[in-house]
């Protein structure tokens, strides 16, 4: 990889040398893909865009791959970026986009980092993956190595809902449901992993899967024609993600792509926010228990905290907490404003930008990205219980006249 | 709209001015859309599309709406068309392509039909669109009217799964649960569309949906670089698909895009064929049972059978009826080998291709696409109960070794 220099811990600073299969640091701490900026640079345009297929890989320069290692088949990224008007005016902001990244393949933002898992066990010349989740983590990737012929191995905690097991069932991976929790769960997957040497996709031990996520900054800046917003707002869980969309905002600034940082807004469940309220108080970042519907970002011990931590606070970024009413809220509001349905945890970045222009941190000179990383479809339940009843009526229009007045429903 | 003539009728011949709010014939018949195909030749150039928006829109100069139309919010169309080279191995033919059309904004085909219905109810200054179903044609319609500022009135029979009902109400449709059977659904939605003048969009009825939906097979050709295979199979339930789809092609075929028609492959289900029955024993339609759990194709009274069997025809198509199981067993075929989760009535058709493959009809030197129509996250349950248990065993690495034996697994 001529546009990689090296993975550099980001806790000791150690330097090694980015072969395809790393994982963590000596030291434990997380490693970091450093780019040869010149190179990139020297070889990246903005009019070479303009000509590539519109999935994550047109952007080969800004990713740890090798030169010759194929497209993964899935298409993955290029998601569209709504223009959301009316929301955005109902959040009294300046203007607003929303980036719907549940339309991915396996329907959620964890699809780019799958595709790079995939990529980068193609060139470690694996035919077999592992990594344990019960979520998006595992149904993407046990999608997009499908896709590659490429085998699974996915352990899940014996928890796990049945539809989450047949999605994986269907794409064909050998699914293991550990009777235990999830830390024996993720135990047994790491006993295995190293007995027969799987590719290892568990996120923030793999340095790869981040470099796959910030693809959506990537996006969403091209997407702008590299105008950039004040302020992007995502969800948060073991902080993979924001670690990755500020990566790919640095990458962009750095090789002079954008000359304008956005600052993060880091939205969690108030049920759940550990690297908030290491920000709100800071101090290092403690676990947490586990109390929100928002599965997706229900992490009490996030794995990339330090990542996260450090993306937040160097892009100037604002923490907000929004209890699980506001994130369902912010669903109906999404999806009636915008025709966008998202699963809670892809929404919870949404509730968080609505709560900071009701607080006025964020006001009317505003502008604002935010990112849906997650489908609806995937948790239809929690929808269910919040989103109302139908008007229920016999077959007789006098019947549905009376009921329309007594709502007072427009008809025309 | 300079590219369309005007609409005649299917079974009179009569013709009609292409007004935005046509339903059907004063003699019952469904209408068809005639364009001017010397206009189109004069005005759209595959060179031209190359520069385009990747939606349905591309397409602009074969579809009816007028030239200031705006496009409608969600990205709808230009979904991944995949070349599926192990599965066309497997069933034996030359080659594959599979068209994922689960990947639009509400995951299924019908976005197409929705997105169209909300332009043409904007041309006819409608503000409330209606429709009766409960499955995705609703909440395609629910989800594009709202991105686009519209009100709808959906119709759904009591029995409705509350999953879908659920999704009509987060995009802020006002859905109306009917005390009875789907006949009488259909007439209170009938009844209240007279009283109020809501834009009509019920499949079949108006004839602009099918219009959209041929966009499906517009995308293929494209992305096919105008080569087009022996066939195309998809599922068939009330016809309007199919029709669409062959609408499209000869759409392709008069103004030179295309040299050559493929042949129509319509897939229906054991339980539910009345299509199908019709051309194999060429003979007038006649409702059947809707005996089958895909339930976007349960379709005993196909409402587009006219045109459905005229595209079957003139194509010189192919039939081919498949049980559940074999849906059940395309759809794990299509998720362990391509990556692709597609619901029951969305892998019918290639459920039928492989039938064809395997008594012989299709084979070694034939080329085939295959259309999936919907997402499988629509329909969970089904999925559940076909595709096997996981493995269930302690936190304790020899039991998993012991498992893996047992099963004689490959960990490499």
């Amino acid at each position: 990889m001529r546009n990689v220099k090296y993975a550099r811990c980001v806790k000791c600073g150690r330097q090694y040398d980015a072969t395809p299969n790393l994982t963590t640091c000596a030291c434990g701490g997380i490693l970091d893909i450093v780019y040869d900026y010149d190179y990139i640079k020297a070889n990246l345009t903005k009019e070479k865009l303009k000509t590539r297929p519109h999935t994550m890989w047109r952007y080969r320069e800004l990713l740890p791959v090798e030169e010759d290692t194929p497209d993964t088949p899935l298409r993955v990224g290029w998601s569209p970026l709504y223009e959301a008007d009316r929301l955005g005016e109902l959040l009294g902001v300046k203007k607003l986009w929303l980036k719907d990244d549940g339309q991915n393949p396996t329907a959620s933002l964890k699809d780019r980092a799958s595709a790079m898992a995939v990529a980068k066990a193609k060139e470690a010349g694996a035919k077999i993956i592992a990594c344990s989740s019960t979520g998006n983590a595992a149904s993407s990737l046990a999608g997009n190595a499908a896709a590659a012929g490429l085998r699974t191995f996915i352990f899940v905690p014996e928890r796990a809902p049945k539809g989450k097991v047949a999605q994986l069932m269907t794409f064909g991976a050998n699914v293991i449901s550990v009777q235990g929790n999830y830390e024996e769960t993720f135990e047994l997957s790491k006993a295995a992993i190293d007995k027969w040497g799987w590719y290892n996709r568990n996120a923030a031990i793999n340095p790869y899967l981040s470099e796959g996520k910030k693809t959506v900054s990537l996006e969403i800046a091209e997407q702008l024609d590299w105008k950039m917003p004040d302020y992007l707002a995502i969800s948060v869980g073991d902080g993979c993600t924001i670690a990755g969309v500020w990566k790919g905002l640095k990458d962009l600034y750095a090789i002079g792509f954008i000359d304008k940082l956005p600052r993060l807004i880091s939205a969690q469940a108030e049920g759940c926010h550990p690297v908030n309220r290491a920000i709100a108080e800071n101090k290092p970042w403690e676990p947490m228990e586990e109390n929100t519907l928002a599965d997706s970002i229900a992490v009490g011990v996030p794995r990339n905290a330090d990542k996260a931590l450090a993306a937040i606070r160097e892009s100037n970024g604002v923490v907000v907490n929004v209890t699980d009413d506001e994130i369902m809220a912010a669903q109906k509001l999404l999806g009636t404003t915008c025709g966008v349905f998202g699963e809670p945890a892809g929404v919870t970045g949404t509730a968080g930008l609505k709560k900071l222009c009701e607080q006025g941190v964020i006001g009317r000179d505003d502008t604002a990205v935010s990112v849906v990383t997650g489908n609806g479809l995937k948790d239809v339940a929690n929808a269910i219980r919040f989103c109302g009843e139908p008007m229920k009526l016999p077959n007789d229009l006098d019947a549905l006249v009376a009921e329309i007045g007594r709502r007072g429903l427009k008809t025309e």
